[in-house]
C-alpha cells in the first residue's frame, strides 16, 4: 500500500460559517485564500450552520476536526458578535490549527486537546488592507488562515500576542452529567435526516447495548425512547424511534426511513435524561 | 490549442450522496479523502439526493457521469441499508471506477458501460481503522475511493474478491416500455427549475420534434401536454407546459420562466404515457 | 512575509449559477472543465441565485469579483435566454475574465472596471463536440472557461470574433439616483441573515455616520428606518432594524440577532428613499 507522503501534499484548509451559499460570502473567502496561498486545497465543512449558533456550530466542528489530516487549518465562522469587542484568535490545539472568534466556537475541541499555544490576531499585516466592521470572515479569518496553512508554527508566532488558553471563552459542552444510573444532557445537533444527537460521548456508556434496558426521556413533552438498534436498517418497521450510537461518537436517537425530530416533536437543545436499567 | 494531457493531471474524485450540507459528513468524507491522497481533485456531483432515494440518486450520477475525465472515481452514497447486510462494492465500468453501496445506485452505468470488473469491499486495510455501522460513507467508502483515485487498477484488484457482476442489484431504469405508439415510463427527476424529466431517452424517440404531434399524459392525474419546444426562451408566453429534449438525453416537461412541477401539480415517480401520431 | 508568486500557482475558475446544488448540473461543469484544464482550482460563488434572477446574480458577482486573484475567471449562468438568440460571450475587465450569456450579468463589473476586450463565443472549437440547447453551461461555458483559464489573453483571441463593449446588454444596476438629499434606489440583495442590501454604495453616502439625521424609508409599505450602528453587536436589543455600512460597499439595513427582511415585511427589489439630515 503507498504512503500518502509520497504524494505533493498542498496544505489543507477546512471552512465552517453560517453565512449559507446563497450569498457569495464563501466564494468571497476562499478568492481571499486563493490570492494568498494559491496552492491551499480548501474543503467545506459546512455553511449552514444554524445562523449565529455558535454551539451548534461547535458540535459539528467536534464530530470531524480529527478526520482532517496534521496540519489542517480551520476557519470557522459562527460570529453574531463580530465587530465588537469579542477577540479573534488563533489556537494550535493537538495536529490542527482554528482560527476564528473567541466566543467558544472551539470549545470541543478544547476539552478533548491539548492547547499548545493561543494567540490574539492583532498584526494587521496578515488582514486585508481594509477590515469591514461586519465581515471579519473575508477580511481577518481568510487571509490570516490563508498565511497560517502555507508557514504553520514560523506563521502562528507573527499573527499577535500570545494568550493565555486558560482565558479563552468556553461554552458548557455536551452537558452531560450523571447522576447515578440517570444521565442528563441536551440535544446537540439534528442531522440531514434528522437523527436527534444527545450530548452524550458514547465513551460515557459503555453499557448502552448491554444493559438490561436503556430509556432517554424528554422530560419537557413526555417522549420516551427505549428500543436500541446498531444501525438504521435494523430500525423498527412500525416508525418507532431507536437509540443508537452514532458514528460521531455521541448517542443519538433514529427512526428506520424517517425522521426522529419530526416523529418525536423535539429539537436542537432540549433536555434529556438517560437512563440505565441493571438486572 | 494545447492538450489536456501536458499539464499536472490530479486524481479526480467525484462525490454523491444524499447527507445534505448542513451536517459535516461531507466534509469529514473530504478530509478522509485528503489525508490519503492529499493531491485528489474532489468535485461534488450533489449531496441533496432526496433522503435514502436511491433511485433518484441513480439517474442524477446517470445524468452527470459520462462528463467527467476517465478515471475519476465516483463516490456514491445513497445507501438505507448502511450496517446491514447489503453489499459494498467497487466497480470499474467504461472509463469509469464507482465505489458505493450494492443497492442499485449505479444500476444506469451498469445498463449504458460495459463492466470491466466489480469487487466487494472486503479488504479492511483500506477502511478506517474503525468502521461504524452507521457511516460508511466515512469510513469505507471514502478511504477505498482515495485508494482507488491513486492507484486505479493496481488498487482494484487489492480491494477484496472479484464478484460476477451479473450479480450486482439493479433497478428498473427509465422504465420507458414502447406499445406501438405509445410508450409508458415516470418521471424519474424534477430539476431545479421544476422541469420533469422522464425516463424515455431521446435515443428511443427520434421523431420527438418531427411527428405530426406528440402528447405526454399524466394518467393518474389527468394532465394533457402537447406542445413542443426546443428551449425554454422558446415556451409559450401564456405558462403552457411544453415538452422538450433535455439536456441530461431524456425527454422533459417545463415551463417557460415557470415552474412545471408546480404548475401541473406533478411530481417524481409519476406515470406517464407518450404518445406519438404520424399522419 | 512569503509571497504568493513563488508557490504553484493554478489557474482559477469561479463559478456562479442559478442551477441550484439539488440536481448534478454543477457538478458536470467541474467535470468538464476538470477533463480540459485538469490543474483548474474550481472555486463556487453561489449556485443559488435566484432562479433566472439575472439582476440578483448581477450583484451577488458584484460584491466579490474584486477579492478574487489577477486572471481569475468567472464563468456565470443565470440564463433564462438560453438557446434563443441572446450572445454568448467572454469578456476581459479589469484583472479578470468573464464568460456568460449576453444578458447584463456582468453589468456592475462594466460600471465598475475598464473593459478591455469582448468576444462573440463563436468558435465551436473551444465548445462540447454537441452543444444541447438549454445546458450552454455545460456544452459551452464551462469548457470555454476551462481553456481560456489555461491560456488566458492568447486563446481569449480564439474564442471568435471581438465585439464592441458598447453593444453589451448592462441592466440598470444599483438605480440609485440622488435628488438634493434625497437618494432613491432599491433593494438589490437580501442576505442569508436577512440582512437587506440597498443599491446605494457607500461611496455615494460619506455622511452615512456623520449627518446628524439618516432615514431609509420603504414608500410601498410606509416603514421606516432611521437607526445607525457600525456592526451587528451593535444593534438595538430591542429588535429594532438599523442602517449599517455592509461590507459588500453598500448600504444595509440589519437587525441585531434578527431578520430584517422578515421582521420589516419587505424583499427584494421594494423601492426606497434614502433621506439625510444635516443641521
Amino acid at each position: 500500500m503507498n504512503q500518502a507522503n509520497t504524494f505533493y501534499s498542498r496544505p489543507v484548509i477546512a471552512l465552517m460559517t453560517d453565512f449559507g451559499i446563497g450569498d457569495g460570502d464563501v466564494g468571497v473567502m476562499k478568492g481571499v485564500i486563493a490570492s494568498i496561498t494559491p496552492d491551499a486545497h480548501i474543503i467545506d465543512i459546512t455553511h449552514n450552520v444554524a445562523p449565529q449558533n455558535v454551539s451548534s456550530g461547535a458540535w459539528i466542528l467536534a464530530a470531524g476536526y480529527s478526520y482532517f489530516p496534521k496540519n489542517t487549518v480551520f476557519v470557522c465562522v459562527v460570529d453574531p458578535g463580530v465587530g465588537s469587542t469579542r477577540g479573534a484568535i488563533a489556537m494550535h490545539a493537538g495536529d490542527w490549527y482554528f482560527v476564528g472568534p473567541d466566543n467558544g466556537l472551539f470549545s470541543y475541541v478544547m476539552a478533548e486537546r491539548s492547547i499548545h499555544a493561543a494567540i490574539h490576531l492583532a498584526n494587521s499585516t496578515y488582514h486585508l488592507p481594509t477590515v469591514s466592521p461586519t465581515f471579519h470572515g473575508r477580511d481577518i479569518f481568510a487571509p490570516v488562515g490563508a498565511y497560517l496553512a502555507r508557514g504553520l508554527n514560523d506563521i502562528f508566532s507573527e499573527l499577535g500576542p500570545l494568550i493565555d488558553p486558560a482565558t479563552l471563552r468556553r461554552l458548557e459542552v455536551g452537558g452531560a452529567i450523571r447522576h447515578g444510573t440517570t444521565i442528563d444532557a441536551r440535544i446537540v445537533h439534528v442531522d440531514n435526516f434528522g437523527n436527534l444527537i444527545t450530548g452524550i460521548p458514547l465513551t460515557m456508556v459503555p453499557e448502552l447495548y448491554t444493559a438490561s434496558q436503556v430509556q432517554i426521556i424528554f422530560p419537557n413533552v413526555g417522549v420516551t425512547v427505549e428500543k436500541r438498534r446498531q444501525f438504521f436498517a435494523e430500525g423498527p418497521d412500525d416508525g418507532q424511534a431507536f437509540i443508537f450510537g452514532d458514528s460521531s461518537g455521541y448517542v443519538g436517537i433514529a427512526v428506520r426511513n424517517g425522521n426522529a425530530a419530526k416523529s418525536l416533536g423535539v429539537g436542537f437543545g432540549m433536555p434529556i435524561a438517560f437512563i440505565t436499567s441493571i438486572d
